[in-house]
């Protein structure tokens, strides 16, 4: 058991690992740093043990280990702020979406990690202290293996599967599984917008055939979207020019009617389904659509 | 309640009239027109009250309402088969996802429909009572405003909110909020598939993260999606276009680090979601990843 565990930034995340640190025991004592005078307010209900600091200062001398849940844009000042006060043996850990833009963070006793999960909504009302049951955590490798350990425990402890890779691996894999498919889906809504505007129909009424599924996805936090496609500019362009290389050919072979060329890839991009439901990514079940009152 | 209802092609869509209709007690016998001998088996099971047609021939004369559920390439097969056989008081509606190419079989007594519904999977099994429970039902504009009205009728009876319009406009809306949605997430998967191959990595296992959710609608049966995007080939076009040019901008933005540009956009985008569960659409329950054990 931790001693003292500082949360900076209590969001969704944030307010995740907090839940799932009470639920689980992790620290004797759990302090709280968050901003936002209206997300301050939804914390002090969750437990009436959690100290709220109300600002980064000599308080934190005490502290074995921090957990910082801010967008990443924030890293700068948040890790200025603190490095004044913490102690040589303070462990840090973090969980920005990309890793290569922290490198310059990654000092002895920090520790990167990315657990992979969230929702489209933000904000410490919906945190649940098990959104990391079950789901990857990927740590960034480094040459400080007892550090590394420290943090490992914590994560497992919130139930996570601990996978160890490097920056540079970490950012190339989800740019393809996870910024890509976020930009596209914000792209798709952009184009419905623009599609709506140009033709003055209501085509958003008719959602339900495809484009609703897009739109939770394209509803997910901008702060920290733009941050991730910033940081992540250069994979993510990669990952863009082999989309749009990849929808010309589509577009060719619907246009031809290359019926045997089309029927081929549609069939290809099926069997991702099963290899996804087989790696436990997600359930079988079929979706018929959300029931609707 | 009509006397005799004839169902052609009973898969999901098919299978969910079937049920839907048992339910609601539509017709006093019902008649089912099915090829493959598996699908065949598992609609036996379904009520013993089903007559199993072997053959389209002079049996279906005394029909008075059929339902074609087949893919839209099997319609001019079907066509050409129940016009010889029949009468002229019949009643033939279908439920092709483009309308403009049916145009040609749009006689006296045939009414063009199309419910918004389905899911990922294929195949009776998956069939469902409620399938169309709340959903939108398109019927295409006609002149006979009797026939129209029996359809009407009937896919309200299975639960549907029924829009009328004409083809031209049914295949714009839908080229933007279906048949482009569904292309994108084929295109999405094909280059994930490409980007595993080329880097060697396994990318599918950390799909949690975004990816996961446009696999299913990936999944979609191949036969029918050639079909919609061959019939709406030219909406589709300008929609793929429309796509392609504003994802260009997206990564112009990021290229160049333009952070108003892109907030404004993703934040503009998160705006839909809310018309979507404004309109009924889709619930407000946020989305954390099914439960995976």
């Amino acid at each position: 058991m931790l001693n003292n565990l500082l949360i900076i930034g209590c969001g969704l995340i944030g307010s995740s690992v907090l839940r799932a640190s009470l639920s689980k025991k992790i620290a004797k004592k759990i302090f709280i740093y968050e901003r936002s005078k209206k997300n301050r307010e939804i914390i002090k209900k969750i437990n009436s043990k959690i100290i709220i600091l109300k600002r980064i200062d000599d308080n934190i001398r005490n502290i074995n280990f921090i957990i910082i849940c801010t967008p990443m844009s924030e890293y700068k000042k948040v890790f200025s702020q603190i490095n004044i006060f913490i102690s040589k043996s303070t462990i840090i850990t973090e969980v920005g979406s990309t890793k290569k833009n922290l490198l310059k963070y990654n000092s002895r006793n920090i520790v990167l990690s990315h657990p992979i999960a969230g929702s489209e909504v933000s904000g410490p009302k919906y945190g649940h202290k098990d959104l990391f049951k079950n789901k990857w955590c990927i740590l960034i490798k480094k040459t400080n293996i007892k550090n590394l350990n420290v943090v490992k425990k914590f994560w497992s402890k919130l139930g996570s599967k601990i996978v160890i890779m490097n920056a540079d691996e970490h950012d190339k894999i989800f740019s393809i599984t996870s910024h890509l498919p976020h930009l596209i889906a914000y792209n798709l809504i952009k184009t419905a917008q623009d599609f709506q505007k140009k033709e003055r129909k209501n085509v958003i009424k008719y959602s339900a055939g495809g484009l609703r599924d897009f739109s939770r996805t394209a509803a997910s936090n901008e702060v920290m979207w733009r941050d991730i496609f910033f940081s992540n500019k250069k994979n993510l362009i990669i990952s863009i020019d082999l989309f749009i290389k990849n929808l010309s050919l589509f577009k060719k072979n619907i246009k031809l009617y290359k019926n045997l060329n089309l029927i081929k890839d549609l069939k290809n991009a099926k069997k991702v389904r099963n290899q996804i439901i087989r790696l436990k990514q997600d359930v079988s079940k079929p979706d018929f659509g959300r029931v609707i009152k």
